[in-house]
Order: C-alpha cells, then structure tokens, then sequence
C-alpha cells in the first residue's frame, strides 16, 4: 500500500481525489487537509464520501506541512492557482512525490504567468523540475517522476485532439480554434453569481472571450509534443451540466487529407491507451462522466476544407484528479489503470 | 381582429403558435389542425395550453384545406419537412396570406433541395414566389406578403450575426465557421433515442457533422443580404436544454479592425429592431427564453485576427413561430411586434 | 394607463414583476428600486429584461419612499422577510394601493412571527388592515383594496388544494400532509451554498424538516376559507427545475367518499376561475411555466382511505408575481386578467 | 475469478450491470445478451463501455441459454417484468446461480400478479424458491442461495426507512404513505413520450397515481421484514433528473416517541451496513449517485405527531443492478462490497 495524502481536499478537485483513493486498491490516505474547511467533517461538506470516509475530519492546510505529510508517499494538491505556488515550496524534500493540479507549476515559461495569471511566479526556479502530467503524450517522463504538474481540463481536452495532428504535419500550426464546453463543476465548489442552478440551468454562454488563462496552456501542451510553436483562438462556453468537457477544434489543412487519414492518424496514436477511445462516432460527455476516458473523433470538409477534431471527457476525473492518480500510478511504479474506471457512471 | 388558422399545429412550432396566438390582441384563431392527432384535445397533447383553449380539439390536416380554412385571413403551417410541399398548392390562392415554417419554401435554387433534403422539390414553381421570413434584414418585402417561408432557428442566429459583417466587407465571405448548440425542442415532439432525458441530460455532443440540412440556408441567408457568395462550414451541437440557440461564429477579417468596430456595425445595422440588443454582454440563450428577441455580441482577437461574432435567440419563439407571428403581422398590415414579447421568461 | 412602481425589484420576484409590467396593457412603470442594486442597470442583473427596459437603472430603495413613488397608483413591494415592516408603513398613506409579495402581513395573528419567523412583528397594528390576496379564494375583499398581503407559492398551491375539500367537510382539517417540491428559484438570487448548479442538478432532497415557516401560513389560509382550525405537517423538497411547486396533499376522509366526488367538488369550486384548471390529468409543473395557472387533480384511494389532492403552479408567477399583478388588476378596478397568461410556456 | 453472465444486457440496468462487472475484481464476463439489440455493439448503444468492453457485441436472448450461459456460475437477469418468467424456467437446473432483477420472482403470493400486474404467473411454483435480495435484512437467506429475486428501487428505498421501524412496533403498519421521487433512467431506455427531455425537463409530477406496481411489493418487503401486515399508500413522482430516488415516508406513531428515537432506532438496526448511512441530515439523491449506498434519516413532528422517515438512493445501483451484485458476491461466497463503491460520484 501507497500512503497518500491530499492538501487542499475540500475542492471539488479534492473531493474527486477523496473518492478516487477510497476506490484505489493500493492508497491508503494519511490526511486531507483544507483552509476554510479545516475541521469541518469531510461527510458534511460532501456526503457523497459519507459511507465512504465516516467520520474524518478535514485537517489544516495552515498547519506545518512536512509534519502533516511526513507518513506520505506522495501528496495531490487540489488548491486555487496561487496557493501552490505558496505551499508547494514547503513540500519539496520532504516528500517523495507531489502531483499538483493547479496551474502554478504547468507553463514552463514564467513570462507567462504574469501575462495571463496577473502576477508574477513566486517560486520560478522549480518550473523546470515539474513534469508535465498528460501520461498520454509524455509518459516516459512520468516514471518515478517526484514533481508532476497535471494539466486540467480544457487543456487536456484540446491537446489529446490536436496535438497528434499538428506533431504528424497535417494541420497549420496557427490559426486554430477551441470551440468548447464545460460543465459547471469546472468553475469549482464556492457559489457564485455565474453558477447558481438558475443562472445556469437551460443556459448556454461563452465566456472569457479571447482571454481565457488556459489558452497560453493549450498552446505549450501541443507545441511541446508536437515541437512547433502554435496559436488557438479559445472560446469556453458553459453548458447546463454537472462534470464535462466538449471540445471542437478547427485547423487549416496543410495539404489534402480526408477523414479516413486523420481518423487512422488519431487511431494509432492512441493505439495502446486504455482511456482513449478514437472511432467515428460523435464523441458525447455523458459518455465518459466519472470515467478516467477521452472519447475522440475527426472530419475533413470537403467544401471548406477545415479539419475538424472534437474530444470530450470528464472535467473532474481525466481532466483534473482522474488523471492526477494516473500521473500517481506511474510515479509510484504501480500499474497505470489502478483505480480508475474506464467506464462511464451513466448508461 | 385577423383570423389565423395552423395547419400542424400538433407539433412543438404548432404548440408554440397556439400559445402566441392566445396572447395576441388582434388574433382569432379558426383553425388548427394535425395529421396523427387529428381529434386529439389540445390539452391532452399539451397540458399548457389547458387553461387557454379548454375542450378544443385538433382538427384534420387530410380534409379539404381550402374549405377547414376559408375563414382564415392568414394560414400557419408548421409541418416537417416535405409535408409543407404537398400541402401549400392545395391552399395557395384560397387563402391570402400564407407564412411556412418548414425549409419547403427557403431555399430559392430548386437545386439545393436533392442535395440536402434528398428528394427533389414537388413545385418548384412556387419558390421565387416565396418571400424569405428574416424582418431585420428582409422586412420591405414583407409588408403585405402573400407567401413566406420563415426561417428556422440556426439560420436565424447565424444570419443576425453575420450578415452584416460580410455586407460590409469587413470579413470573408467564405472559410467562415459556425459553431452553435441548441436546445433539444429543435428536434421536435416525437421521441427518438437521441432525444429521452437520459440520451441528453448532462450531455453535450456534436451531431450532424459536415453535413446539416441548415448550411446551404445560412449560405443563402446571408448571401442574400450581403450580396455576395458565402461559404460556411457549420456544427451543431446539442446542449441539454429545453430551448435555445447560440451560435458562435468565426470569421476571418478583410483588413485591420477592433472589437468596437465590429460592435459598432452591428449596433447600427440593429438600432431601430425592437427585438434585437448588441452590446458587449457574452449572449445567454436563458435571457431569450420565450421571448422573440435575439441577443448579440462580437470581438476580434488580436493575437489570432479572428472575428468571433455571437448571436442567442429561442429556437421556438424568434426561431420559428415568433418570428412567423413577426412576419405574420407584417403581411398583415399590424404593428410588427404585436403579441410577442421582448422580455425573457427568466429572470 | 395605470402607473406602478416596485420596490425590491431585483430579486426575483423584483425581476418577474419587470416582466409582466413590460407585457401589461395597462401598466406603466414610474419607478423600481433596489437596495445593494441601487444603480445597477436592469439589463446588467437580468440580460432577459434588455430588450423591454433598454438602459433602466435601479432606483434607491434607500432614498424617499413616499417621493420616489408619489406618482405611482400601486407600489408592489418584493423584498425580502422583514424588510417589508420596515418599509410598509413609509408607504401607507401616500400610495392608494400597496401589494407586498413577502409574509409581513400575511398572517393575521401577531403571535406568529416569534414562533415561526424569529421575531416579534414592529408593524402588528397594520396586519388587520392587510387583505390576503388569494383572488380565487377571496376575491371579494380584494376589489379595490388599499394593501394587499399576497401570498406565497408553497401556500397558493397547497390552499388551492385543500380548502375547498375542506371546508365542504370532506376531509377532517387536522392530520394533513403536504408533500412538496419546489424548483430553485424559490431560494431567491443571492447565490448560496444550497442553490449552486452542483448542489442541485441530478438532487432531490427534502429541506426545512418539521420547520418549514409556510406551515402555519397554509393552516391560516385554509381555514380562512374553511372556518376551521386546520392543522398540517409540511415537508417540502428542492427538485432541479428553475421554476414550478407541485403539492401533493394527503387528508383523511370524514366518511364515504370517491375520485369522482373530490373532483366535482374541486371543479365546481374552480369553474368560473379563467386561471385554474381542474381534470383527471396529473398535474405537471412545467405545464405551468409561465403563466398565471395552476393544476389541479384529486383521488381517494379505495385501499387506505387517504383523499389525495395535487396542485401545481409557477413559483414566480401564480405564486408570486403573477398572483400580485392579479391582485393589483382587482385593486385597480381592471380586468383581473390583463397582462397574465393563461398559457404556459413549455410546449 | 468468477464467471457471470448477463440475460437482457441491454436496457439501463443491464448496462449498470457491465459497468459493474468490469470494475468488479473477481467477476469475468462470459456473455450479455439481448433480444432486439443481438447482434449490435454495447458500445454503440452504450458509448460509456466502449473503454471498458472494446468490440463486444451482444449476444442473443432467444438462443439456447442453458448453452450460451454453461460456462457461468451465475446470470444475472435484467429483463422486463413477465419475459424473466419465460425465460428463468429454462435456466433452473442449468446455472449454479441466478439473480434476477424484474418482479417476475419478488412477490411470494402468485396471486397478486393478476391483480396488480394484469396477468397469472407463468411458472408460480418457483415463487418459493426464490430469495429476496435485500442483504441489510435478508442476509441470512442470500449465502450461496442459488435463486435470488432482487428488489427495484422504489421498494428498497422504501423498505429500508420503514421496515425496522414497523418491526420495532413504533409505528402502525396501516395508513403509511410512502411519497417518493424518481430519475428518469428507472422508466428505462427505450424512447416514450413521457420520457424525452422536453417532457421531463423542468418538470415535476406524479404518476401511476394509486395502482403502481410497487405497493404490494412494498407491502411485502416490509411485512416480511416486521413480521406484521402492512398497508401502504405510495406516490411516485418524475423528477428532472437521470438517477436517484427519494422517498419521504409518513407513518403514525403507536405511542410517545422522539426524532431521537427514531434515529437511535434506525442507526442501530444499520450499525454494521457497510452501505447504509444514517444520521440527521436530509439525505438527498445526488449524495448516493453511481454508489451502492442508501442514506437515511428520520423526523418525529411534535405539532401532528407523524413519525417521517426519509431514504434515498441511485435506482440503477443500490436499487437494482448494485444490489444484484451485492446478493450475487453473497450467492457466491465472496466479500460483500467487492465491485461496488460506497461513496457517490458527484461531490
């Protein structure tokens, strides 16, 4: 058994890791620690865990950390961007591994941060020891790997349908378009204006027209694997639904192509995953909520000549703590599959 | 007061009429009639409607139209696809003024209708008969119209956002994307696989890749206002709502332009509409909810140089039947928003 | 044209009084203020009401109540529990006709509010001149009436249930169940930890155990009506629906009784009512979306004895906002249905 | 490892049956069959398997099915009501372990199938035979039984807050009400028109009003349970919503009780229930989705004296196809909760 430890786990991120852990056969959670929520029984915040976890109280994210931690073999941190940046300093040395599913330690040029996060990184001398958790494009890095930053949603989401494309040459680097959609748990636990059920329920809305953060994100993830600089314009919407992600994504052709090539291209890439899934059918969230899974499809228009290819997932689960436990699993030496679901919850 | 009959009035665009016509000041309906619920209470089939028509029951769609309609100043048709086409000789010239809501009658090229519907047209003759039901941009030849083919929901969203864009020359007329989601009353009142509850709630999926019956309309609708060929390639989605259209398109600009140039053209080209509003709010399909109005935004982004123009409206009411009541109180010489609302449903 | 004004417009209630002020024939708003939103542009808070008020902006409810509204004949008041009491009487007086849509005089015994609301009542002397404005059940006192207490949505529906069947003796007035769900909007706009998109979507859950503040208000109305002491127990639950209450009511016969009976009790009760509509279907809350109207159906189980009555509405509309507007039609001297419809919105 | 079958594989609780069995660590699947759907791919009507189940078509129902099932040590049927009679006779005898999800085998007097299921037993005399499955008050009769009839959801949730209570003499057994809540994936997949989105959505309502098929066995359950006759009145409702089921039970106190008492009770006859949760929160639907838990709590009303008891669960898990995993991992010897996860998905 792997002795874990979750800071930061009264999020949704968090709680989704809560309930990946208590499903894992290899982890065994040594503390769940919050801010706000420290104290508070982790069943009253989220009685979905209520069978699950009993009585166990959230402990203090304020406390001292190494001390908290010191059993843990690794720690997931579900904190708001910033807040890494600030804890995540106090970790390093004195756990073996750190899988990070906020922002903080993703973009490896600090120059960013400031541009799309408005203030500059606190700790930029550990950017390059972060590894890049998308297990499906970066794998060989992940093995034992002790500093893992996993990539949330969108990005994950728009990567796994681009980047294939864009590494093999078929599509324009530049000029894309993420068209996508989320659910609402994306926007995270604490109520809002923008996400009570009546603001959003029957809504469809973009937002963050043209300045979306994760839009910088998109860009390094494919450029990184596919070892070319690339540009998307990213529009978000917010769809009335829980957990999900959708993205449509549109690139110029470089050269002739069809459907059949970009749908093999995307098959072989893909070929030895056990969470994705690529074939012709229209890729749908519900398919994959609550699953580790990426469902992916491709077109080419014949009369305008786009190259259309959408990806849909879990925005919790390979989209954030999902994918953060696959990361876990590699850098822990375990089987990768280990307590993940590749079945979708709903028929 | 005018006498307005609907000849398929069983389905969502018929209940949908039946409703505005109950609100109208100056509408008196004589009949509505249906093909399978013929003899059906309308409450039955629509319990909304209970408190407004008490006992009256659906009529026969197969009788002798010219007579169950003689009374009728003006005659609704909502009936699928190719239905429409059987139907409107039998009341063309028996009846003054005739406002279609299916595609029978908008595609001006007979042409188009093998290639997209994949049958030919049954009497051709009558297109060019047919004005196009779009008053924001083609109200001159409604005042006092005999025949009108009222355009549907993605058409509608599409064309308000784009057409005076490409009239102005300030993007492309070809290359441009239409990405959008609907709400599921788009796909009518019969039950399909696709459309139960558990097929769509917390769903979000793409359909009709590449090759919607809608593109070629948008094509038209546009060219025509902007007197110039337009190419599209257009993606639907489907948002797990009841109602709603928003279609967020993309362009590629002609020269240099900003955000507040885009606005500003729209903002003139829609001064004088009672029922649409531009401004820099992002649309929510919510805030059109039951309304006819129509909801508009644009930005151009400076790292890409994309135009990204946004319309909502509500596929059922300024998508289909209030947009027929539009054009219906046009042809008939009443004020043009008589018995529509601006205001939205939901607050 | 009649002029109205709306104190506490930005709630929702405030929001859906916009909307049936923008559609009455005879209404022209004067005023409509806010607190936290004085100054707020209505479209900014409610996109829905962009095309009806254009640039309209809150008032103060801060500011000179009896200047702010001197030129208005009826102030229809939506604010939250409490701050009624504190407004009410600045008021009386300088406007003819008052409608306050919360419970501050809704309940004829002062003695109430320490029990059930927390505090004892700092205006008890007015309750006696407060006309509860339930038309369909007190029509009679409302023409005309200078201050009217409209009542809430869990008590319209429940009431329009049960006091006909009472006070006909057909049931015995003590041992009553009310079992209800509402939709969210009742919870108000203010976001909540309760109210978010996530806490609510794909939930049913009861709330307000044993406590629910509406019970004591349902038993005053009742047996207003009935002229008997009514005694009942009230469970309401939050269904993920924006709009609509549905009750349905369990009581026990005083003697023989059956389906038939109950129903041509309540038909005969409701027949010249243009608002409610009675019959064997099941009432459904979305058929009610909307409009003024609300459901009604009844059974006795020949099993158990149990007389079983159901009714559904629209929490904002007959259970709030549309109920004022009806009441303040009656206040007026005008047709009590002007500027309601009968129909709802979903086909 | 095991090997299990399923019979009828391809409706909601089918489909919840594969999700379970691919996450079930001792569980091989040996064949799903189906009757219209042989032949067709589980992860074209199911794309939520295709990770987990690849290519795997369904089998055929209508084949020899002591053949198709010889190699499994237990089947699991999820048949419609009436077709588990015809086909259960023929597997008797053939496989080591049957578990059936339909009512075919629930009820043990075959002469309430008439009554409340408009037909005679086809095969009364296994009636007796047959187990019922409910391990939180059954658990003796399921280790290693061989036929297991396992209880829907309605009755689970039902029996579970009401039997120890009944048992334990504090309440009547007569004059229960039972008014409950359900998600649309308990009328199952194929499309009906009161199943589409636009009939469900926003949407509450009650149906099978007096004569749902669930009360006697409801009835039975519980009168098994407390050794006395039961009689109860049950009210089911459609919620907008995919899965879960709640249901608020009213019964009569027989003496002086308390809230406290009442949860005492409760908590004492679940003390050891690995899936059971009771405590003073209103349990709600969300909080069990995708898990095999039930919460409860309870409610004694001073002002009416009514004892409430409040369950809920996830119908397509805990109430039904988790369950028959959880009486077949006892059919066969092994760990109770093996496969089934105690905490819910949705945080």
């Amino acid at each position: 058994m792997k002795r874990v430890g979750i800071l930061g786990a009264s999020g949704f991120t968090g709680a989704e890791l809560l309930r990946l852990v208590a499903a894992h056969p290899e982890f065994e959670l040594v503390a769940a620690t919050a801010h706000s929520q420290a104290g508070t029984a982790v069943a009253d915040l989220y009685p979905s865990l209520a069978a699950a976890y009993g009585d166990l109280q959230f402990g203090d994210n304020d406390g001292d950390l190494a001390d908290t931690f010191s059993a843990a073999d690794l720690v997931f941190l579900g904190l708001p961007h910033g807040a890494s940046q600030e804890l995540v300093p106090k970790l390093v040395g004195n756990v073996d591994h750190i899988v990070d599913l906020a922002a903080d330690y993703r973009l490896a040029d600090a120059s960013l941060y400031p541009t799309w996060y408005g203030e500059p990184h606190t700790s930029p001398e550990l950017l390059s020891e972060f590894v890049y958790g998308l297990p499906e494009l970066f794998r060989d890095e992940l093995h034992g790997a002790p500093l893992i930053a996993a990539p949330g949603c969108y990005v994950t989401t728009s990567t796994l349908a681009l980047a294939p494309l864009v590494k093999a040459g078929i599509v324009e680097p530049t000029g894309i378009i993420v068209d996508a959609a989320s659910g609402v748990s994306g926007a995270g636990r604490p109520p809002k204006d923008n996400t009570t059920f009546c603001a959003v329920d029957e809504n469809f809305t973009a937002y963050g027209l043209l300045n979306h953060r994760h839009t910088p994100e998109i860009e390094m993830a494919v450029a990184k694997h596919a070892g070319t600089d690339v540009q998307v314009l990213f529009t978000p919407h917010l769809a009335p639904m829980n957990r999900g992600i959708l993205a449509t994504c549109y690139a110029r052709p470089t050269g002739d192509t069809s459907t059949q090539e970009v749908l093999d291209l995307l098959s072989s890439a893909y070929a030895d995953e056990p969470f994705v899934v690529v074939n012709e059918r229209s890729p749908s969230t519900k398919a994959t909520l609550g699953s580790n899974s990426a469902h992916l499809t491709a077109r080419v228009d014949p009369r305008t000549g786009w190259v259309v290819a959408i990806a849909a997932l879990d925005n919790l689960t390979k989209g954030a703590s999902g994918q953060a436990v696959q990361c876990a699993n590699l850098a822990l030496g375990l089987d990768e599959t280990l307590g993940l679901q590749a079945a979708g919850v709903f028929p």
